[in-house]
């Protein structure tokens, strides 16, 4: 201690000693590198304090902290994952309490990064080389040997320590969140949601590097070029209102700038107090994120948002190549199905309403999402057997006879044959439904004469949408009935020809089942 | 220096000083933490080895490298990045030699990890206070303070120092090397290639952690569970022989065990020599990853293998998904395609037999493998316009009238008519092709009597392979060809009928068009 303690002692009174005893731990507001100081002489800390406080480092000073016992130290540990540097004396509660809370910090906190001074008293207590060896300590000084000078630079040296090992754990931070926000992003099916996902992880991406406070979040917003204007599709932070409502989010020129000049170049554009990233899709579609800063991206900053950008592309053409397919699959479907019914005269739009009011119905009923799909999906091919009915009998003005509509009914398992050779979920359903939607809950209808739950609910979904359609629909041998008129008929037919509590279902929401047939008129 | 050169000199001869300066850079085999002795004096060499000669941490000892200028250290620090502690002297070439590579090693090399402590002999040159906190430096050192204990004491806490940082280190290279091999995986688009590119990346990844030498790849495979029975797909090591040949890969009995564990707690598994990882997709089938090492993963390896994992799990449902989809799309549009060839009674082989001529034809032309895939998917559709065709036409065994024949014309305009109402690529490609698949290269074909390059190159395959086809094949007005004469057929309408260019291209490659036949026979 020597001459820290001269130096010290003449510039204190022991008020301020005492007042600092009944408040042991305190610490300044102005944001700095966290020391703390653990000793049980408070005449250490305050020496200490005295020779550091001019310390600045990387254009912060230090925020102090004391405590003067091991058990104390612990307790300031636990509420502090952020401190750089220890100065810990050895002998306190024990002649060993400074050595144990090395352990406590190490081991049980985990605390890996803070840098410990050890700083003894007495060195038989700790001999150095063992000390040294032993513990997770990154510098031992005798108290001694400890000038003003010695003090200054030692605590400097440890804070750039400390500072080095936060950089990099910052990019592993960085690294870490940009796996887990990626994998976020491969889930999200639809473009807004997809920039919605993109703008708040780039968000939190910026906000890992603690050195750059943001007191607010980011500003910024996800766009892609439609036609040749730039189309916000979400924003957040100022932008945050963008796409919602598209029009009513006009960019400033200065925005529209460096948005054209990303075009242009079609790559990112680091800016003073902003930065864009461009991504094309393997389709040559064109997507930008801009953010606005208050200052600009460091070298580290940059690289993080490179390596995320990096990720949104690859996630980005997953994305749209799955929601292709998607729409590829729906539309060829309904082409099939449309394409079949076209020989019959009857309209493209029943297709689209039967997929849809089955959509609904299944929903409603409520099956999980991936069946919902399934259902609204194969629905449309339900009668594709109807291709092996010749013209004379499916285009018959007139009543069939019973050897007709006996080659009528046929259409139910020809239309089974065909989708049954597939293994694919889709044409499995499929499959079924060709097969199933003519039997009757009762057990009058064809082929099988199945009854009730022996009839599988997605031939029940689509006997039901089906007759429903076709009774509001007009048709070569009929006009098209009256709302009131179809509800009474269906009423009539619950638990005789359709599932009693899918009648009950579609009752309920009659409304949004008519409103269907708007969406898709004939 | 001082009691330094005091210890050494008394131990070491004359000889051995000039001995070493001529064979200035010397450096043990035996891997250890590197440290590298920068000064001019040979006798701070010696002394400075012979102290720490013995110093061993975390079970690893020195490696010594040594420079006599600041120029020779360049060159050391330029071939040796994993350098862990740099003694340096400051004057030596010059007064301020030692500063300015610091400055060199920080910021030209980029080196942020080795620590460097800095050892003074004349202070006046270096003052303390300005040099810790304008260089960055990991110590600073006054000769005369540097005693055997305290050098030991300073190059214990650096390479801890360094050790610290190393380990973020790896860790964030790991997170990096996950980022990269797992955008890699999304671009797999088969089970094998994904189950191989998965491998090969674990293998890397577990290469990360430097202080685990692996003197061989690691030995893994990736399985499948198909009917219960564990199916190995791709390996590595010494499994790399099975995935080839399925049958010849059995497992051991202790490996079978450990799979089993896996799959019985639907989790991975880390045993002594070896470990599982678990992935059961969305649609429920079950994989797993085994590897097999000479020892345990330590928590950082296996922190890392759990994170990889996670995001092969994702890719693998998304490839999954992506495959599941491209494959019931194919199979749609080849039910639609033979639904309406079968009205025709042409068999189902048809369909299937012009998308893979088309796919052979167009990959053979070199068309880029998105639009091979096109041609192949959009093919089956061609004739979808014969749906509007009476039976009556469709079905007339015997030669059509010309009043007959100008309505079985219209189905390249209703199948154009069905298909051109989507915007996807597919559909644009199949009504390009159900109405251009009847032109003629001479402008004699339907219905608008395109020529040559006019009629879209889609339009030019699908004629050509139509033909080919069906002529090899039966049907009811005719008895199939044999193959000389379709070749004869083809040839004399080389320039007429078909694109020349495209009738080359198909003789060159006759045998793989017929042996199409062979795979999907009528």
């Amino acid at each position: 201690m020597d001459d820290m303690r001269k130096v010290g002692s003449s510039f204190l009174s022991d008020e301020l000693f005492f007042a600092d005893e009944q408040e042991p731990s305190r610490s300044r507001v102005v944001p700095g590198w966290k020391l703390l100081i653990v000793d049980d002489e408070e005449e250490v800390h305050v020496i200490t304090r005295m020779v550091l406080e001019g310390l600045t480092f990387s254009g912060k000073g230090l925020t102090f902290l004391s405590a003067y016992s091991a058990a104390q130290a612990r307790e300031l540990l636990r509420g502090n994952d952020d401190i750089a540097v220890i100065l810990l004396d050895v002998v306190m509660e024990t002649g060993q309490a400074g050595l144990e809370l090395v352990e406590f910090i190490r081991s049980e906190l985990g605390n890996r990064s803070v840098r410990i001074i050890l700083r003894t008293g007495q060195p038989g207590q700790a001999p150095e080389r063992e000390v040294i060896t032993r513990y997770d300590i990154n510098d031992y000084k005798h108290k001694t040997e400890l000038t003003a000078q010695k003090l200054f630079s030692t605590v400097t040296t440890a804070i750039r320590s400390y500072r080095d090992l936060n950089v990099i754990e910052k990019s592993r931070q960085g690294l870490n969140l940009i796996i887990s926000s990626t994998r976020g992003l491969f889930e999200r099916r639809n473009m807004a949601l997809f920039a919605q996902g993109v703008l708040d992880q780039m968000s939190s991406l910026l906000r890992v590097n603690e050195d750059c406070l943001f007191l607010h979040s980011p500003s910024g917003f996800a766009a892609t070029v439609r036609d040749g204007d730039i189309s916000v599709l979400a924003g957040t932070g100022e932008f945050g209102h963008c796409g919602m409502e598209e029009t009513a989010c006009v960019l400033d020129d200065s925005v529209t700038l460096v948005l054209q000049q990303a075009l242009r170049q079609r790559g990112g554009v680091f800016g003073e107090d902003s930065f864009v990233q461009y991504f094309r899709s393997r389709r040559g579609s064109e997507n930008l994120l801009y953010f606005r800063l208050d200052r600009s991206l460091n070298a580290f900053e940059r690289r993080l948002v490179e390596v995320f950008s990096g990720n949104v592309a690859i996630a980005l053409d997953n994305m749209l190549l799955n929601t292709e397919l998607l729409h590829s699959q729906k539309e060829i479907i309904l082409t099939l199905g449309e394409c079949v019914e076209s020989r019959s005269k009857e309209t493209a739009g029943h297709v689209r309403r039967v997929s849809e009011c089955c959509r609904l119905l299944a929903s409603e009923l409520g099956f999980d999402s991936p069946e919902v799909d399934l259902v609204r999906l194969a629905s449309p091919m339900h009668d594709v057997g109807k291709i092996g009915i010749p013209d004379s009998i499916l285009l018959k003005p007139g009543k069939l006879t019973m050897e007709e509509f006996e080659i009528m009914k046929t259409h139910t398992l020809l239309g089974h044959q065909i989708l049954k050779g597939s293994s694919r979920p889709i044409m499995q359903a499929a499959a079924v439904i060709a097969h199933e939607h003519h039997e009757r809950w009762n057990g009058s209808g064809y082929p099988l004469g199945l009854a009730g739950q022996d009839i599988h609910p997605y031939g029940r979904i689509v006997c039901l949408v089906d007759v429903f359609d076709s009774l509001l629909s007009r048709r070569v041998y009929k006009e098209p009935w009256p709302l009131d008129q179809v509800r009474g008929f269906i009423l009539a037919e619950r638990g005789e020809m359709f599932d009693p509590h899918m009648v009950d279902t579609m009752m309920r929401q009659l409304d949004a089942f008519v409103a269907i047939r708007q969406d898709f008129p004939d």
